[in-house]
């Protein structure tokens, strides 16, 4: 009998449930009567507290399009690792005892940079452990793709398309902010599929006067409307020369509640053109998965599975090639995957005259 | 021979498009080679300016299902009425002259309340006028449904959808700014449709404090998460009391970009809860019109082309209890249709359980 | 103590379990603890064999959305009134005896005609029934619309539309099959949204000479494609002059899966054009309701609720001229709405010189 | 001065506009007034026939997520090569000519496998020719994936979701017959998104009874419903046996329309279930393309303007493992990607049990 434990942990994306299915689905397959399935609340929370359910295959199905995760997730449930808990117990060693007392043969996880930390430390601490890259942030060393990325760039390419229409009527320039957390991935994406004209990456370090100069070119040569995909962690080139502390200091300075804001402002100063802003916020990350997600979701959850099956744990699997591979968690751990400044992407978008504020 | 010239006016929305070829293919249908048809650019501007152009059937094909307007549209042409340009000529005399240079028979105006205004005023002067009620707002009197309202209440609504799957997995809470300018039609039935927990209307001025109660009991009830749907002009108790004047004051004193911003802050002061926000912005008035929007838009550009064709003038094509008819502007110019605060679709959130904030 | 029994009946239908959430969510609401509520399985099949299960307020969280009904259906549990079931018991007693041993106040119906005739003869027997207008062909008599027609037209409307750009690309002749059983409804709206140049209803029979006409007239206008909407029930002349018998002789022998495939065949030989066939099939009533249809049935569901509370019994929640109203079943048992031959809809198809066939 | 030609050749994809874009907006942004581009009208056709028009940049505005393609196109201009036109000239030294007189630099070819195997020819007879790899297919030698091919994947998994929310709510079984041409990349990709039960391809021959055993097996484990993923080309065990002319013979014979039908019919009777079938045909190729597919379409036109810089020619764009390469023509013709019957989406699928007939 194997007894295997999920969770998933940080924010939510597209797919989640898709790769929870699939590992289920594939490990009842497999193994029918000899797997039991627990279901963990919240992500690492409901480890270190203890806080399970028993799963049956029924509970996996209809979920394979179903948006967010059947099982909860939960955000930094510790911000420093190995921090004593308020009865005085490491939560880290509650962590590796309630998955003593559930007798699991494995702990699957699903998530991005904090939780892969996480799944890393408790595989280093002797668990078993298999994890799945989940982030619309693609920004998962080890991976050439995260699950929830292209839904995400659907979602956000949308925004931009229907701005489109909106900026092309009226002759506007409209910021339309993506997320992405630190990394420009998303909005290089949705910002090439969505026909952005100015695509700001936290990778590119912007200058206003640039940014405000190719506006001031595309009204000179009659187009009518401009519209910038931004990423929410882009940057200043004053800016990127800050330390992070710095960096907080001036933005709690300007009050702005986003960068879209505060470009707005600037870029709407040095151009003397009304800018209109939009933020659609956490409705990238929601909502049922593209069917490019869900393939991958499944493919991820049943390599998940044939690890388990093969006792072949600390391994996170990933796509490389086109291929889904294991790759050890220690080398996925603590790395951040920024897109490269001379991508193909990026070299496409300059091709196509996109300004990216450099 | 007729000779016909076409505007939109105003903010864009969806279905614009599919109400001009309704228009076009109807009298092209019906009197074939004895009808010339005119594109006036960017709304009165156009007009004013004797910007136009002569429109063939085939500009007319492949445009259902586009998003914005092929004619381009612009924004308050005109501050106040009858106000003299800057060559010294009075704008609305200057369209009446374009109108004959052009020698058009009738002027078709597609736009909302402030186009209906000057629709009025052109036909009150001799033109013979018929318009098109446009709006995401669905704020014009005299029609039940103005075609753009139902494609925002989808989008609208999806964004409530997406934001859901997020909310409950990670038991947050969320505030989604939604447009509708001064009326809440837009906020209410996507809040419906979106199953949102608060729906704040610019009609039903809201108590902090009762939205606040309202988060904390679903919180005590172990609702792990709320969602608010707060139309854009939302208005605290406090500010309906005041002048327009005074409540301009106060808001730019506060310096919060919307709404949204502000009652996250404020509720989130009240119940010690993070809130989150998205602001999906001119993403609700862009795109392609859903099906509901086509139907309509058709339906009433080929009614606007019967009242040509008959040649009576002077009349907003409407739909009123499921009949297209006909309504004089008279009757529709200057007048606001709020959303009434015993309608059906209020009791019907206030029969869920809906705070409505009062 | 208030006991509701709810089932869902016949074919399925967009918006279902968003009916059924805001049944009891307005009934929880309204009388909180003095409320339970009974789900029946499989619609009458359900009430006839007594397999019910008791629901919770959190059986209807997270339903608004969802395609399909939790609670399954059936169709035809039995082909004619009153027959004896196999055990020689009548199967309205026994819905009866179990309508009484699950001591229901009342017995809430969401169904389309076949649906409502036995909710009539239910409520004509002594029970307390309260009935929705369920289904995507919008044939029930004593509303404006039902749930679902909606959601089923945005789909075959986006059918249309992906059909017209390879239509257009390629110059060539499409006919897609849509639902509605024996009436035109979501043919003629789809139709229309669609851009669909030839649209066949039943309540128009077609004649094939007109056809093949209208598709030579397109050819020589030089227009390089023609989209046929074609009403899976369209009938043509010949057979609307048959009995239902001769034509389903007549259509046994022809040995067509269904009528698009006849059209194709025979609009194929007199025009010379290869035709391609396109037939979505259940397609169009199954996934997420639009928005439009989830307050539709969020209306509905509050409006029944309010009638349970009232204990006004015997009647549909209906809506007409934009207001929801309680119509007794007994006006809506054994009536078919079709579409009437001079409705606004056909003027307009009309007036755009679709070619309805006749 | 760079003069370029561009054509569509074969079926219509999604993202054909997209691509014609990026090899415009990218040839522009490079050359400036240094390229005049040239519209070649309906594929090789218009090669053929000197049919063609100068383009202006604007011409490639606004089409980024337009269905279909602004140039037309037709399928198999001449049945064979080398043939002789009704007018005694050569085809292909028709286009030679053409080329000549067009005073073409370079020829960009947007097709499939028809369409490369002109392109591999031309190339060999000295047209400087580049092209790009378009299919929803995803047939193509030498590409990972092509464009087109997501799109579709998202329409057909899309289909399936609906089908499933009727099949769960009725417990039925439904065939839904999906494009792909001879392989079945689009069915086993779509069928694994859309969660199919069973899924049918060309690559790996079905035995009836092992699918209607499937079935029969999820009935037993008490699955109310059963969904069938079924290429347009996949073939009975019995056919694969067959040559090309035994098969086409023994399939006019029984005179089904399509594989689904016949599937249904034998399966039906072989386990006695009803079983209801979705052909949505060409809907699954047209209309906007999915963002994946924007972002593709416009690298690969990018690719193929960089090439044409470098005057790098003979060859076709690719993506390998994520990076956009040249392909040469040569290696590309007349040669078929099919499905491995081993690679990870097939183990994937048979890892969830799914049936895949063998």
């Amino acid at each position: 009998m194997k007894r295997i434990g999920m969770l998933t942990s940080g924010g939510d994306c597209q797919g989640l449930n898709a790769a929870l299915r699939g590992v289920a689905k594939a490990l009842y397959n497999r193994l029918g009567d000899k797997v039991e399935v627990y279901g963990i609340e919240d992500g690492y929370r409901g480890l270190i507290e203890g806080d399970y359910r028993r799963m049956k295959p029924e509970d996996f199905s209809g979920i394979l399009t179903l948006g967010g995760t059947i099982l909860g997730t939960s955000r930094r449930p510790f911000k420093q690792m190995r921090v004593i808990g308020e009865d005085g117990v490491d939560k880290v060693e509650r962590m590796k005892d309630n998955y003593r007392k559930m007798k699991l043969d494995c702990l699957v996880v699903l998530g991005g940079n904090g939780t892969h930390k996480t799944a890393n430390l408790l595989s280093q601490e002797g668990l078993n452990v298999v994890s799945l890259p989940k982030t619309i942030d693609n920004d998962l060393w080890g991976t050439d793709v995260t699950f929830g990325f292209q839904s995400a760039v659907e979602i956000a390419a949308n925004v931009l398309d229907n701005i489109h229409t909106t900026a092309t009527s009226h002759g506007r320039v409209f910021i339309v902010e993506i997320m992405g957390h630190k990394v420009g991935w998303l909005t290089l994406h949705a910002g090439i599929a969505g026909g952005a004209d100015v695509i700001l990456l936290p990778e590119i370090p912007y200058d206003a006067d640039r940014v405000a100069e190719a506006l001031q070119r595309r009204s000179r040569e009659g187009k009518r409307f401009s519209i910038l995909a931004v990423a929410e962690g882009a940057l200043s080139k004053a800016e990127a020369q800050m330390t992070k502390k710095e960096r907080k200091l001036s933005r709690a300075q300007m009050a702005y509640p986003s960068i879209a804001y505060r470009l707005a402002q600037e870029i709407g100063e040095k151009t003397g053109q009304e800018i209109r802003v939009a933020v659609p916020g956490h409705f990238q990350r929601g909502g049922s998965p593209c069917a490019y997600d869900r393939t991958l979701s499944t493919r991820f959850g049943t390599a998940a599975a044939r690890l388990i099956a093969e006792e072949n744990y600390g391994n996170m699997v990933a796509v490389q090639n086109n291929e889904v591979v294991a790759v050890p968690l220690s080398e996925v751990a603590g790395k951040l995957k920024s897109v490269p400044v001379d991508c193909g992407a990026v070299l496409c978008a300059r091709d196509l005259g996109i300004c990216m504020g450099d």
